[in-house]
């Protein structure tokens, strides 16, 4: 990215490469990018294609706010500017995973158009594989898992995306999953399926 | 950490646990800090040493200053605010890899026992091996492969480390390099022999 700042340290080639990586683990990186509203499912899918495509032999990371917010970014709060640089280290985070070979599946709102294009062209457009979690608010709203749509309506979380913030939704995702109709299995094997010519056929298949 | 700030997102055990990576890829996961001044071979040494784990079986990322200065860390300086800032970043990103099953292995000057010190909670001291890429001053200002020590002297540079900056030597590392009177093929065949139990024996072995 040519626009980026100048440092002092300049960029050599002398780190093991990500083929060497991805030869090593038999498989090729992808970032798989979930957007959607809370609640939605963004998380459990995300989770349980881990699961599955640890079982069938790919070596993945999982980012979501669970262990990003409680770490690299417990930093940042939820204000316009705050949010962006959540979703900007994420997707510095996940560049580093996918140089490494690795197949990262990341779990985050990113409500706007502007946060995922930052986002995408970070991690690279080739790479960077939009997935739309798509319920109804209304459906998120009820299932309510983490209380939030509660306090938000409450007044006691401001700017939640879907009550007093925007959710745009993609305009050409990767993949759109309807979950507020869908089962969860039927989400993830739609996933999974999209998912398998990019990522290669492992040793065991 | 319990003095961590509260965040909106719960933590829940939903995620494939780092052991489930650790059998995946057969090794036990570890943060190797290398810690010396600029020109001390920290980046040379954990570069080779990549390649020969590599070469071994054993799953690896390399997490330096060309690839987070570049990227993640692309809107810090090099005010002591920003250094530590710097390091809290690399460290909670080092830990991401780590709970990954990974083996990562961190290049960074982290000059002052109080930020290898930070680095070293947020990992988690009993997977933390700092490792000292100990070379005299007079050596690496000799080399100045990056041409940092000129600037430094010219002034170009501001509190650089072992220019007008102090570097204090750890006190008690996994293991110190001297890599001003050592052949590099001995540091990296040392520090290769001291991580191998703590690493497990790959299929290959």
């Amino acid at each position: 990215m040519a626009d980026k700042p100048t440092h002092i340290h300049p960029i050599f080639d002398r780190i093991l490469q990500r083929q060497d990586k991805e030869t090593q683990l038999g498989q090729r990186a992808v970032v798989v990018w979930l957007t959607g509203l809370s609640g939605s499912g963004k998380s459990t899918i995300a989770q349980a294609l881990e699961r599955q495509l640890h079982q069938d032999g790919y070596f993945t990371k999982l980012l979501d706010g669970d262990n990003i917010r409680t770490g690299l970014n417990n930093n940042l709060g939820f204000s316009a500017e705050d949010r962006q640089e959540n979703i900007r280290r994420i997707a510095e985070t996940a560049k580093l995973f996918l140089d490494g070979g690795i197949i990262c599946l990341c779990s985050f709102v990113s409500p706007t158009r502007a946060i995922r294009a930052m986002a995408r062209e970070i991690v690279g457009a080739e790479d960077f594989l939009e997935v739309y979690v798509n319920a109804p608010l209304a459906v998120c709203e009820d299932r309510d898992v983490k209380g939030l749509y509660k306090k938000a309506r409450a007044g006691e979380i401001k700017d939640f995306t879907g009550i007093d913030a925007p959710f745009e939704a993609p305009e050409a995702p990767f993949l759109e999953l309807h979950t507020g109709t869908e089962t969860l299995e039927t989400s993830v094997q739609r996933l999974y399926d999209a998912l398998k010519p990019r990522i290669g056929a492992t040793q065991q298949d």
